[in-house]
């Protein structure tokens, strides 16, 4: 499957100000997202399988691919169309196995070592940053703020689409693209945003000007 | 498979006295514990996968199920008997059909209702607690504490071995198993003790004669 994403959408319902990830999601689609990434990190497993049930219907129906942050038991079970790892999660190879050779498997790396690691093991794609510091996820302060060059220098050293991943919105995602992303995901520029459909299909108006 | 454990060790290396799980969980086997629980609350999945490759060659040798808290994918990855799972992750039916009819599936279960639900889930045991008020996990203060009599109630109420847990050991074993439960799971009990070996013997003993 193409995993060149322009706009990728992460979900995190706590950074949706009070809105339901389904409804985020489906603005951000109409809005031409490529994929969206189950993420909403501390949320029990249980709520997120209801609400993949959910996203998977609706990216269905939008015909993009849904990615599941994490825990690759539950890409198995909603029929996902892949996984995103970690450094920290289950080895890619693992994930291979337990969901087939035609799953996208996605992988986070901030630095080159990891990204060749990564293609190595059989990646799909790549997942790079924090590009601009941010308190989204956990990120280690190394990794936060590694900035569009890295994102150029991994997108020179493997031969996978690399996304840019980390306080991207519509206003500094052009060095992302211009670096050599294949694009950007994206969390709260979409998920905060006001009007979720226009922020996705600003950013990605800005992808498809800057490559 | 069998699943009328009496003594069920629940690794938790934080709570080890600075001493790894493998070496803590070789010694609760020689001690003859019934079973093992790979649950390491808050380690990072990679970290479990390596870990849960040591426990299932210890297991194996030992002829013990290993089973893998909540994670359904990493108990497929390792081989393992089964997974236990708590109200808040995977429904039973989900972790079922990933891994199988011959799969050992367990769920936690405070009260009568939530036992009756886990059984006509299809659950192959029940861990209920906690017994005695503990910090081992994070239990909601009203499940925190049940004491033995709820055991029993859940033991009366469902066609499916019971263990106890939380805050279990050799001096507070024996009402969970006059009450009804088939076996008690253990975490600091054996995991801190100074000689898991005969920590865990030392339970194994006072259930047996309970019962």
């Amino acid at each position: 499957m193409n995993t060149e994403w322009r706009t990728y959408l992460v979900t995190q319902e706590s950074r949706s100000a009070g809105r339901e990830t389904a409804a985020i999601a489906e603005a951000a689609l109409a809005g031409g997202v490529d994929a969206v990434q189950l993420r909403e990190k501390g949320r029990p497993a249980r709520e997120r399988y209801e609400l993949g049930r959910r996203l998977r219907d609706l990216t269905a129906d939008a015909g993009v691919p849904l990615i599941v942050n994490d825990r690759v038991d539950l890409a198995a079970a909603l029929g996902a169309d892949g996984v995103h790892l970690g450094q920290s999660d289950l080895p890619v190879g693992v994930a291979r196995e337990r969901l087939g050779d035609e799953a996208i498997v996605g992988v986070s790396a901030s630095t080159v070592p990891e990204a060749r690691a990564a293609a190595d093991a059989g990646a799909d794609y790549l997942g790079v940053g924090a590009v601009y510091a941010t308190d989204t996820k956990d990120v280690p302060a190394e990794t936060n703020g590694v900035g569009p060059e890295r994102v150029g220098a991994i997108a020179d050293a493997v031969d996978l689409p690399v996304v840019g991943i980390g306080g991207i919105d519509a206003t500094n995602a052009a060095p992302v693209a211009e670096a050599g992303a294949a694009g950007v995901a994206v969390v709260s520029a979409v998920t905060a945003a006001d009007d979720p459909r226009a922020a996705a299909a600003a950013i990605r108006e800005v992808v498809d000007d800057a490559r």
